[in-house]
């Protein structure tokens, strides 16, 4: 059950919420295009679902509409930023946005973030630079949920990375991905369905695979050890010795080098570390060459031979291309639940919807 | 049935080979040494036992010993490096001592080589940074044989990726894996002992699992189609897209920067690309914390609880670097195979062995 809105119906509804909420008009619908984003690209688990989230943070004060993220810092080609807790999608886009500066000048800015928060998808970032010319790279830590190879207990974040490469065609290179096998929202899905999870995904507090997702979900709630397996599974067999290793990386770049807390000691209260990278393909001498090969490429994978049953091989980012270009026409479809969350969250702020606001308009499809 | 040599009996031996092949003391010792080190660490299938392949390269003049590589593009802060078909160890180790030394100017080297060979393990090169308290990674492209998810043909290589982050302990952080769920060896190691293959690591030309290793070595020996699988496996269940991406980030941080051929059109005659890139930590600030943090989260796995039947919680890196000290102490084990190889090209080349040397102390364990 859910409702379809429009992207102006969906910014118009954000940027209400967001400049009750205390925020300026431009941070207002900055915050609300990362959400919209990740709504287009299908990634409904990172979109306005979390708007109670932000509401609840927001309204305690641990996400603070006030603060003015301090430079730590700083060299031509990078900066530490302390984000004083700010809202993970304000400070990451003034972030990347550096980042690009500094690799317009100097080809390339790394920029390092600490004492942030939530930033919603990885691959918002990483695509600004792509649309710029530039590759862009970003990655988060997140609260620990991955149980590296041999352990029984989570040390590390689901910790995503995300790459984007600038292609001659419509749309760039878009690597997006947490390094654990899959998301803790894939087990809760499995949960709602009754079903035993399909693969190995999960071990429990003795560090044992585990299919049942009430159990899974109950360890990892109750911080009773267990949680989700890196890409590549359970021990050694099919290497998820690098889905950990990846994972890794991943804390590096984010709070390794920030100074931030490290995904083990993170409480999701103003401690979250994300990196911003932009590198000009100029550096390397060719950047028309660069974006030639990088279609070349994603060409000759379209073209390749189909396995049994399959008509069409997606490259990195293509899936959530596509959807974005079919929500534009048909409608970003909103959970009943969150269109309830939405309602309330209005109502407690006073904000002032007129009858042909789409709250009234909710169609059950 | 294998002999045991120690360090200095491999050093010595593999200066003389390719000293009478042409090279200058040091440089024989430079590549002795690459390989060396994928010997100590335990990964036989990039050390000793290539030396045929080498040595009929070398005759052959696919790989060029006499080879002086051009820069072919310069920044303050990046390079393009043509190899011109050069010995890949001998490129590779000047193309990351000239990365090292823009990151100790500038802070960051970024290295790009087209053109090259077969390198080695890409660990070697990362660590070459670490040891100098920059952060390395190096990744190289090979010829295709991993085929991308839904895809019933080989596009892209087995394309590793290795990071090295310094730390207060003995040993860097280093991860050096391929981004195939197993390598080929793997699979020729399952046909030798007439085994099936434990998992879902291959797919033959019709893109379907199959567990047959020498099925899926005539797909790849005969080019007909299928190949080994990305880290995460077969199709969308456990997230086999990411493995095919992080093999796409590997392709573009080499040929698409450089210029250099695809994975798919290599023919492994000096069409290799790799990259080569030096940070160094200062650019955040406190280098001291970097390498301290790097620490703490290599302590805090460490004491991460066990998995039940396990009873150490291995780092990435740390079953390479204490294969290395237990090798170094007992000796490195070579194959009869790659002994009798070893032999005929010392008979071929003319190199005279004395009475005391290691070839005519082979002792089968």
């Amino acid at each position: 059950m859910y409702t379809k809105i429009t992207t102006a119906q969906y910014m118009d509804l954000g940027k209400r919420i967001f400049k009750a909420l205390g925020f300026s008009d431009a941070d207002s619908r900055q915050i609300t295009d990362v959400l919209l984003t990740a709504d287009l690209f299908g990634v409904e688990s990172h979109g306005i679902s979390r708007i109670m989230k932000y509401y609840n943070l927001l309204k305690e004060n641990i996400v603070n509409k006030y603060a003015v993220p301090k430079t730590v810092f700083e060299t031509p080609i990078s900066s530490v930023i302390d984000a004083e807790s700010a809202m993970g999608q304000i400070v990451s886009v003034s972030a990347m946005d550096e980042a690009i500066r500094k690799a317009k000048v100097h080809g390339i800015g790394l920029v390092q973030v600490r004492n942030s928060n939530h930033y919603g998808i990885a691959g918002y970032y990483a695509l600004m630079a792509a649309r710029e010319g530039l590759i862009g790279i970003s990655m988060t830590n997140t609260v620990a949920i991955m149980v590296p190879t041999f352990s029984a207990e989570a040390v590390l974040g689901s910790n995503p990375i995300a790459v984007a490469v600038p292609s001659d065609g419509d749309d760039p290179f878009l690597f997006d991905g947490a390094t654990t096998v899959v998301t803790r929202g894939k087990i809760e899905l499995y949960k709602k369905l009754e079903k035993k999870l399909p693969s190995e995904w999960a071990v429990d507090e003795e560090g044992s695979v585990s299919y049942d997702p009430i159990r899974i979900l109950e360890c990892i709630g109750e911080k009773r050890g267990g949680g989700i397996l890196p890409v590549g599974g359970d021990g050694e067999e099919q290497s998820g010795y690098k889905g950990y290793g990846f994972s890794m990386i991943c804390e590096i770049m984010t709070s390794v080098l920030s100074g931030g807390a490290a995904s083990k000691h993170k409480t999701d209260k103003g401690d979250t570390s994300h990196c911003f990278y932009a590198i000009d393909p100029a550096l390397f001498g060719d950047p028309d060459g660069v974006k030639q090969r990088m279609s070349e490429m994603i060409d000759e994978i379209h073209s390749a031979k189909k396995a049994k049953g399959q008509d069409h091989i997606f490259v990195p980012g293509e899936k959530e291309f596509l959807k974005a270009e079919e929500r534009k026409r048909t409608g970003i479809p909103i959970s009943n639940k969150t269109m309830s969350e939405i309602g309330q969250i209005i109502k407690e702020l006073g904000i002032n919807m007129a009858d042909e606001d789409i709250l009234c308009q909710s169609v059950s499809l």
